[in-house]
């Protein structure tokens, strides 16, 4: 295999430093890994993908491998359109969700402009803003609406007194990377309007949004506010992230510079593919699809979550997500999670340690651990593994 | 269709100007479009494409929709390696190879370097250069070897006694994009000695390499100086552009700061279809596919030098490529290939106007040529109707 299943897409810059010379001192294979972002391979359906493939061709021949529009094939727009009940105007493909970030943040960011943005956060789109040399500030999550509003807005002001621009907020409204956490309607509303308030942009970052496994989805924040809002999907967790495809709806006039500036970066997305995931909405295959993948990751969730309790040694906490691929470890004032690191990888098993994850490098003694890669049985062994190794520690 | 045939790749920005209105006037099937970058469909070889997913996905199965190496999948590195001779250390898989332009002018150049290029250049690269607001130098092409040393390093000089610095120069040594002129060796050993004397980096953009209709190959600038080029190389011309592949062949240091940009832009390139191109390349299917396809262009090509002669008027020349997709036209001074565009798109010929790939916006008189994408037929019927139109300008 390419690449080892412990890596994932935003903890590729954490296994570039030294601690990736670990990986050829440990066989990979027996490996617990609770650090990757990957979604399941069994939810991919491969008769369904293969049919379609054979489908595309059939019906589209070359068309299907020729040049395509910069925006995205119209039938993939289209689908993406219907699905979320938007204009097809309002719908770009982009050549992944990372790229969605990344695209923005050029087209936005001038060195030292601010981006606010939940603390902890993202780490491929904190990369993505701080490569841009933007002033990234990092707001720490609480649930109580009013302190939320009042740190948003302590933050925003502070900002602004220093002579700084605002130009945009981003956001993980649904099971925010890391933290698992979902972000209510009133939260969701005071977002849009400080957005409205202060004239800036949300980027509403939203990949996980449709694996959900209880409670009723939330409006997004771009439903709120569809002037002031680009929402980004992916179809990595719904459909297979080897693909890299995923979608931006957002004001045209923002939609018009991503435009001109995707041609410099790669002129279209991937033609082909993007007609297979046209027909895989269409078809009915990715809500059937999804389905299944729900009851999976809701499985290994409640798996997870029953084994943290378990297991676990007081003084350490968790965040409950409601959908999603991962939870957020809390262990003890003191506790070095990316010390720990190499003494866990070491005894077989690897997370990633929350203070990548942090806009200030806080988060000392959080993790992450992802429930939607490893098997059941890898989950029951590994968890109780890192709570012996954390109860050691201390 | 999504995209008319007229567009391509390095034309959307033009298309994006007020003329893309005219779309809106005219019967695009009736067009004679000499306009596109864009392959023939006829070159895809979709029965081969159809055995190669099956065979993709009864190999590798879910792995092949997983994320990937940020590198690109090891096989298809290998593949490339192999072809080119070159260890698989120095190949990095590329979403398309604009994205190859765009990561390398991201990673290396800060607002007022300069990059040199010959004038005309390609138009993407020079959209994405001026986009990172690189102080893009353009020098006229010339065949005389002393000349050319000349100019360059009059060029070279002229920026460094205005305390410029020089960071890469551009260069499409095979069928260059627009001019369809390809530079011998003592001119690539030129561009290779300034490279060492001056200690800049060659980036060697060489969609079109593959593609050669008569004559020997020339030594790429990349193996005259491996230390110091960077060589792009793209599928789009060789496979299908709907795949969206390229490859980057080049030292490590310069590769292992696209890794780490290449995470923030799209984390890896797409799996499925890089395990595609893998197969493609060892199989021996692309090699066959190549004689076809050069048969088919090369006959184009004589089919349009042939009109040109006997249709164009005195004091109009043109280049005659040994390969690539594409033929320049000069015309009398005073010409405005701008200005002329929209009468002879009305009348039912479209071409891109040269002045689009000269940096300093000259080349009024000039205009590109594709005979790669339009049918015989066509082709018989549009150049003499373009030279008709040019008569009567005159």
């Amino acid at each position: 295999m390419d690449y080892p299943a412990l890596f994932s897409a935003d903890t590729h810059s954490f296994f570039r430093s030294p601690v990736r010379d670990i990986f050829k001192k440990v066989d990979l294979s027996k490996i617990y890994s609770f650090a990757g972002g990957y979604p399941s391979a069994e939810t991919f359906p491969l008769d369904d993908f293969s049919k379609l493939m054979q489908k595309v061709i059939a019906e589209r021949g070359a068309q299907a491998f020729q040049y395509g529009a910069t925006q995205g094939v119209t039938e993939l727009r289209q689908a993406v359109a219907t699905r979320y009940d938007v204009p097809i105007e309002r719908v770009q493909i982009t050549t992944s969700s990372q790229q969605g970030i990344d695209v923005l943040t050029r087209v936005l960011i001038d060195p030292g402009d601010v981006i606010l943005c939940s603390n902890p956060s993202y780490l491929g789109a904190i990369q993505s803003f701080k490569s841009y040399q933007a002033d990234v500030v990092g707001v720490p999550a609480c649930s109580d609406p009013a302190e939320y509003r009042r740190r948003w807005e302590e933050a925003i002001e502070r900002c602004l007194d220093n002579g700084k621009k605002i130009k945009f907020l981003y956001a993980i409204a649904d099971f925010q990377n890391p933290s698992g956490e979902t972000l209510s309607l009133e939260q969701r509303q005071i977002l849009a309007d400080l957005a409205h308030k202060y004239g800036f942009l949300i980027i509403e970052d939203a990949p996980y949004r449709e694996l959900r496994y209880e409670g009723e989805p939330i409006p997004t924040i771009y439903s709120l506010a569809p002037d002031a809002t680009v929402h980004l999907g992916s179809f990595s967790k719904i459909m297979a992230p080897g693909f890299r495809l995923g979608w931006m709806i957002g004001p045209e006039e923002v939609l018009d510079k991503v435009y001109v500036c995707k041609q410099s970066l790669d002129l279209c997305p991937p033609i082909f593919d993007q007609y297979v995931a046209a027909e895989f909405m269409s078809s009915g295959m990715l809500d059937a699809n999804l389905e299944k993948s729900k009851a999976l990751y809701r499985s290994k969730r409640d798996l997870m979550l029953r084994l943290l309790e378990e297991n676990m040694p007081e003084g350490v906490t968790w965040t409950h997500p409601e959908g999603g691929l991962f939870l957020f470890l809390t262990l003890p004032e003191g506790f070095d999670a990316v010390k720990f690191y190499d003494k866990a990888l070491a005894a077989g098993v690897a997370y990633v340690a929350g203070e990548f994850f942090h806009t200030d490098r806080s988060g000392h003694n959080t993790m992450r651990l992802n429930f939607s890669f490893m098997s059941p049985e890898k989950i029951e062994k590994g968890i109780p593994l890192l709570a012996k190794l954390i109860k050691n520690e201390k």
